[in-house]
């Protein structure tokens, strides 16, 4: 099942909003529309939302017509500041649009058929490198996970998060692959659910034995069912460790810690912001308090009740065993780790 | 509003489920309506548990023909077997039953009359007796809580809980009409949400701000909104601290002690069971897994799917404060402090 794949000049996307009860596509032949589905969480998880938004930007050179007041480049930037506003947290998405960015401005003498294919070939590429990188990190991850295992993770960070093979869920079902026998207790995650409606479901479909919980059974978890393992992905990781992931990651990592459980984080290194030093500095996107009053669109509370609802939080690098990526697997201390895996390429790219 | 009341020969119940968009009464006419709907939570917290399990006793008595091929007493075993089986882990059940067993022993010479009679009378004092020390411990309670103060609570502790002012809410409403400055934090309390739809309709009646959020957003209102105490209830307290409460509340005490932030439980003494002498001895009860599944009857997940559903967990009493009971505020060692607020009034009633 593609998650996000272009055909002909379009680009259509699972709905990830109505799994796992329904199975649509949405068809978008604008980008504006493509930024609309990012916003919506039609297409979610850091790793996707960027190769989306990768596309997202090539849909827009096709979009261009020279009535529309304004440059290529005008119309380009203006494209990358609405998708790059959709959701502040997750860096990929910047990540795969300043790489477009790269390409365009090496191609922008070009005609405007020229720069069409040459940014659309340039959004098969990111696509492709991150299905690439998710079978390395899935066979780093791999290694680490014990013949027989239970494994806790968080939200959805399968095939649906990524557009590729998945980062945490990757590293699980590479490990199922390879023989090993594990047990996955999946969290549903409210308040969008992503655990419920799609990790159950891709775990379900790839025959991997798994277990729902509610968020609050975590500690229950640890206690009674014996947790070898913590396997999240990340939305962005900063310069000495700490990480921004689905609001909830900071709490079961306190969990694992106060557990003495391994605590591991799998994302490729486009999720890596070396810009940031430290977690505090991440901008943590609040979202809509309907989601939390109400449940798929079903009021549970007071109406109009005051809410919290950060999408994510951030998580202290001291509570974290490792971070797989593509790089292989990096120990503390992580500012000296990270700094190197980029350095071993020279320049970060 | 009255959550529990009798009129006539029948016992009324506020029916919770249907909170906080309807205000619905169920009236149970036989004892086995009351223990259906302690099973189904149409009535829940331990200590309106132990209050509508009392009444139902007394209807026990009144339901008993002497043609049911049974004597009076053996019908009242049964009754108090059925009704002590719909919830094992709230020892408030257990205890109010053996109350009305105590005093069914003293009167059973008597006329069905005056054994219904004394029944009632003995149900009515232990609601009463509940109201009164819900006040104490709430005066207890409040004076532990800074004149301003962000709190955390959890589940649903206030009068629908308790028949009567409340326990951990009890003390947060006690702060509030004492002129302190609280603002509280309710999670929603998955998968029964009785924080969102049961908490926050009491303080929004009572006009105490509070903010609604996820179970998984503990971490974050730690780190970023400051948490001043966090208040519990509890199901079953033993001998050494260790405390039976909502799922989650061990994984918020954890959290509780990584942010060196006071941790109270507040429960009034019918709900310490000496019998026990540490916390993995107590019952845990597994509820029906659609409860997971599903929300509010709406299906979130894969169909069928493999699911946990402990509506309790335990929490060790090395990460609590104290123990705030209608005895006083009773500090760590708890083995010492628990056994002697007992021993001060001589035998434990």
């Amino acid at each position: 099942m593609e998650v996000v794949y272009w055909e002909g000049q379009r680009l259509v996307l699972l709905d990830q909003t109505k799994l796992p009860h329904q199975t649509t596509y949405v068809t978008c032949s604008h980008y504006q529309e493509v930024a609309e589905a990012i916003y919506s969480l039609k297409v979610r998880g850091a790793p996707a939302i960027g190769v989306a938004a990768a596309y997202g930007c090539a849909l827009a050179a096709f979009n261009y017509r020279d009535d529309l007041g304004m440059s290529l480049e005008q119309f380009l930037d203006q494209a990358g500041r609405e998708l790059l506003a959709t959701r502040p947290t997750a860096v990929n998405l910047r990540w795969a649009l300043e790489r477009m960015n790269d390409v365009y401005q090496n191609i922008r003498e070009k005609s405007l058929e020229n720069v069409r294919s040459g940014l659309l070939e340039a959004a098969l590429q990111i696509h492709d490198r991150e299905r690439k990188l998710e079978e390395k990190m899935a066979t780093f991850g791999a290694s680490l996970v014990p013949p027989k295992a239970n494994i806790l993770t968080y939200c959805n960070t399968g095939a649906l998060a990524t557009a590729g093979w998945g980062t945490a869920l990757g590293v699980i079902r590479a490990a199922h692959n390879d023989g090993k026998n594990v047990r996955v207790f999946v969290p549903e995650t409210r308040p969008v659910l992503q655990g419920a409606r799609l990790t159950a479901w891709e775990l379900h479909g790839a025959g991997i034995p798994y277990t729902l919980i509610t968020d609050n059974m975590l500690g229950y978890v640890f206690l009674h069912e014996g947790i070898d393992l913590v396997l999240v992905g990340a939305d962005r990781i900063v310069s000495n460790g700490d990480f921004a992931n689905k609001i909830g990651t900071y709490g079961l990592a306190v969990l694992a810690k106060y557990h003495q459980c391994p605590f591991y984080v799998v994302a490729p290194s486009s999720t890596i912001d070396l810009n940031l030093k430290e977690g505090k500095e991440i901008p943590i996107e609040m979202r809509d308090p309907r989601e939390v009053r109400e449940i798929r669109g079903q009021l549970v509370s007071v109406k109009n009740c005051a809410v919290l609802n950060p999408a994510f939080d951030v998580t202290p690098h001291d509570l974290v065993t490792a971070v797989i990526t593509e790089k292989g697997v990096l120990s503390p201390p992580f500012k000296k780790s990270i700094k190197s895996s980029f350095d071993e390429e020279g320049a970060y790219r």
